[in-house]
């Protein structure tokens, strides 16, 4: 059985990458979600393993010892993080994952697992993204700056992601990570193995000889 | 203005490149053929410029020397090629081109042109390679041999490719086709330069310094 697909879905804050992963989901309702850990307390109606893995700091610290994760960070005094086992037991399956993860997790789960998929939501134009970060010119040249050097730092890290979508539309960008997904499994390396392997089968069976 | 896709369809003989190709250009009207040049006389109703650019022996022979083409053979005592110009003219106007050849001149054009995206169009499953190369049992051992080695050369040739598509029915074959090539038009590096530049221009303006 062929493994699946692990897709990264990131881009910068505010860009709708949990509109785009939301809807995804629902038009491809087999493509199953990557479950964050987190040591945070669950809220009401949230089901461990369906929303989180619920851990505590100590379960959490023995992850990364154990490099159970694909990348994890700190946000407001609690632990998040990607466990490592959900997502290989999956693509094992052979069923695709989906990670909705912001721009500096997914770099790191990049060097973690290099056949990742990383794709970045683009805004829907540049000039919607400079609108965004010049505000209506009520800022101050401090928040301008500070805006926009985040918004640099952000698209820095777009070269080391596979494929750049732009989300002027969330139909047409879900589109567009379907397309890519369905390419991914058309490359060649997913082919190669198995065809050598039946060919080879053939040639002895037929005493053809080898090159 | 960005650059289209060269998009070179192959496959082993008689696993259906011309058939799928027609229907993907039925399906996307605005995707360019690639017109071949050729030694070889008009039939009727064949137009030069659509149907082939009809050339002289010395005329062809002067673009082979000009390196005027991405690739070119010699078939029962007439030369085909793919011209460099027509393609080049074709992807500087933003559009999308596809060229249908056979497995080793794909190979060529992958040589002077390593941009192209190369697609290998496969038989529907190896059981039906199976059959087509070993026949119903009426052919000699020497004929079953011939076919096989021909295959496993052609199935050798997948490595140089960027996607397999399996044809296993006509209308999916296309859909993957096409899949492809809106996740080639989604591939970073075709966002990289100009955001940058955009971004360099905004960083700039604002007088953010350098990182």
């Amino acid at each position: 059985m062929n493994r699946g697909l692990l897709i990264v879905l990131s881009g910068p804050s505010g860009v709708g990458k949990g509109t785009v992963c939301a809807a995804l989901r629902r038009k491809l309702p087999e493509l199953t979600y990557s479950v964050s850990a987190t040591t945070r307390s669950p809220r009401a109606g949230e089901i461990d393993g369906v929303n989180y893995f619920f851990k505590t700091r100590e379960q959490f610290k023995d992850m990364i010892e154990r490099d159970a994760l694909l990348e994890h960070a700190e946000y407001v005094g609690n632990y998040y993080g990607t466990p490592r086992d959900f997502v290989e037991k999956t693509l094992s399956e052979g069923k695709d994952i989906i990670l909705e993860i912001e721009v500096q997790g997914a770099v790191k789960v990049r060097e973690k697992f290099p056949e990742g998929v990383l794709v970045f939501l683009l805004p829907p134009s540049l000039q919607q993204l400079k609108d965004r970060l010049t505000g209506r010119g009520t800022e101050t040249q401090a928040t301008i700056d500070h805006r926009l050097s985040v918004a640099v730092e952000e698209m820095n890290l777009l070269e080391h992601y596979d494929y750049a979508v732009v989300n002027d539309e969330i139909d047409a960008a879900c589109r567009r990570i379907e397309s890519i997904m369905i390419a991914e499994h058309c490359k060649r390396e997913r082919f190669l193995h198995e065809l050598f392997v039946e060919l080879e089968g053939l040639r002895e069976k037929q005493n053809i000889p080898e090159r």
